[in-house]
């Protein structure tokens, strides 16, 4: 069933509101095997949401709409679709009570246009809506389905899951299991190149790729009659590419490298203290919002200036002198001083260059070194990242985390 | 102009990611007087996009692209406009040049594939991307407008406000200014309710209320002939709303709460240091993200530990064991002590329960204290912040900086 959504409402258009809603559908309708092939956005005018229709139907079977279900003259979903499927708009006496309930319960006076808000094109199914004065509707006429749902987030959301969820289920013959692989250590591309002939045979499952910030995804997509099949379908699949890409596949589904370091330090009680330089807290930051580090996290020093990092972290003055506040012995030293205040098991030091100012020839914006101390072990590594300040400051968080990883792992 | 947006991406179509550069694309062009009559989400699909593109151009002039210029054979936009306009690839060395130093300065790989992100169809005028990999480029044939941009939010915003703004705005005829105010301290309704009457009763300019994470912003939007005659036109009723928001208002235009305070600090060469709890290093990367801050901040010490605490700042035992690690005295000490170890110009502590576990009926999630010393003063002030755990540290770090700007403001 090839489906598509139309977002109805000016507001979106001027772009004062987001479309949170699309999003929501598209996600829920993936979840059960249905495509959603285009998103559409269109004003409340009467010509151009009849051409939205037109076209839409001209492409997809199932059409879903959000908003243009209210009061005001401007609201016409609903009357534009009884004009396409060519039917009478008629009041329902149910609704019509249902919409005088609420507001009585709610204290406010119904205006004579709320009673447009109980008219249906003949034939339609009616979707309840306990949130709001808008009731939803369907309308199925061969095999086409048009499904009109309210604007609001916190009405629209409630009524697909309580009436729109059960009704599709009843169309889909197959089932789609999706896996969403994460991965660091390897850009979007050469990510690519290292599996594109096993992308490129494939259709079931589907492989797509996708960059994201600092890191990249990779969703893997089977179709089956039911889960256990698409299961079956997905697994040797997910094999050969965890063959492929190795331990640079770090996490699976909705997480982060922040999340996957803070759970394996909480599971394994290790702690950790930081002394951060040029990414200024957002190594702790990235630690602390995960619920439960407090188990863990020691402290964090963001020791931004020379003095701080002498007093804080017994960073010698000849060091800063002789290497320089961004190089490999201070990083060192930061990482044994944090180490030896705090105590703890792991210590992470970064220094480097985040820019736009403050790089030169020999030490260029992007330059990091970061510190790890582990199992009695002191290391440094020297970076280069790409990018702006913030970038710089993602990226070098990210990569400090995923090799703390990496050495977690080889624990084992 | 009739303008119309086609967002490409698979991502989008599954409810992966949510369609954010079309709400931020509809409203630039709302600033500047283009209506947007379309938006549409199409997936990486040869054939859907060429009918995109069919569609979109019997019914608009201009169509504004994001996303599919990466390097993967996935992305296929200029592809398509190449076919759709009948011309050809070619290969733009400068483009290519910039792309291999793009690499090279980040020490990665350059790939094959990467080559084609320097393909542009014949007669395309070229816009850089500073921040990734994938120019931009517009095509102009003879009505018809289509502009290229890439998909992640943060390349597409910057290149959209250096390319496309000054691009644009040759073909209006009438000059649009806006300013956004920055509100902190008032809720978004509440902002409103001291407005309401001038928003009423204006319509050239226009003014529209957000709210935003944790602030709320005010959009002034002036009509002229020329820039000067918009500007005449705004004067008197932004002057309104600054006597009745007052220094509510701490900001114009594209800042940051952060970025007003660490310029106001550099600028009056203030040094300051930070402790923190609960925030655990957002409050120190707020304001380290802003360039040149390394001349007065000291340093930041994340005590997530009662043991952090006590070493580091001299925090009592007894004030951590009889009010607990949450309290107005614990405040106090931390901010005394990191300033009396930094010996910085200001302090700021904060420490606070942000959830979701470890609150009590006395001390709730959301629970916050802040304590900031300036002009050799001491003071702590109580919060009690709504939302998650994230929203909490956001909503503090924002209040605590809005704190210090007021004091800031108060010495004059």
């Amino acid at each position: 069933m090839k489906a598509e959504l139309i977002s109805v409402g000016t507001e979106l258009l001027l772009g004062d509101i987001i479309n949170t809603n699309a999003q929501y559908i598209a996600r829920r309708l993936a979840d059960i095997g249905i495509f959603v092939y285009y998103q559409t956005v269109v004003g409340d005018n009467p010509q151009r949401l009849k051409e939205a229709y037109d076209i839409a139907f001209k492409r997809s079977e199932l059409v879903i709409t959000t908003g243009g279900l209210g009061p005001t003259k401007d609201d016409l979903t609903k009357e534009i679709a009884a004009r396409y499927f060519n039917r009478k708009l008629l009041l329902d006496m149910d609704s019509l009570q249902k919409i005088e309930t609420f507001f009585k319960n709610t204290n406010r006076t119904m205006t004579e246009n709320n009673r447009k808000q109980a008219l249906f094109p003949e034939g339609s199914k009616i979707l309840p809506n306990p949130n709001g004065t808008a009731p939803g509707c369907i309308i199925k006429e061969g095999k086409k389905i048009i499904i009109m749902l309210p604007g609001p987030p916190k009405e629209m959301a409630p009524m697909f899951e309580a009436s729109v969820m059960p009704y599709l289920e009843q169309f889909q013959d197959c089932v789609l299991v999706s896996k969403v692989l994460r991965v660091l250590g390897l850009g979007e591309s050469l990510m690519e190149d290292k599996i594109k002939d096993i992308i490129d045979s494939q259709t079931n499952p589907t492989i797509a790729p996708y960059a994201k910030e600092g890191e990249a995804t990779l969703r893997i997509t089977a179709r089956g009659r039911d889960k256990k099949e698409a299961e079956v379908i997905m697994a040797p699949v997910e094999k050969k590419i965890r063959d492929r890409l190795g331990d640079n596949i770090y996490g699976v589904g909705n997480t982060s490298i922040d999340e996957v370091v803070a759970k394996e330090l909480i599971k394994r009680k290790l702690t950790i203290a930081l002394a951060e330089s040029c990414t200024g807290g957002l190594l702790a930051y990235r630690l602390v919002r995960n619920p439960g580090v407090s188990a863990v996290l020691i402290e964090g020093d963001v020791t931004y200036s020379n003095d701080a990092k002498m007093r804080r972290l017994n960073v010698k003055k000849e060091t800063l002198g002789k290497f320089g506040a961004v190089s490999e012995q201070t990083a060192l030293e930061m990482v044994q001083g944090i180490v030896k205040s705090s105590n703890a098991d792991i210590g992470i030091s970064v220094t480097g260059i985040a820019g736009p100012e403050g790089g030169t020839a020999e030490k260029p914006v992007g330059l990091v070194y970061v510190g790890l101390y582990i199992k009695g072990k002191t290391m440094v590594r020297k970076f280069n990242f790409p990018g702006n300040r913030e970038k710089i400051q993602n990226r070098t968080v990210m990569n400090a985390l995923d090799w703390l990883r990496r050495e977690l792992e080889h624990m084992n």
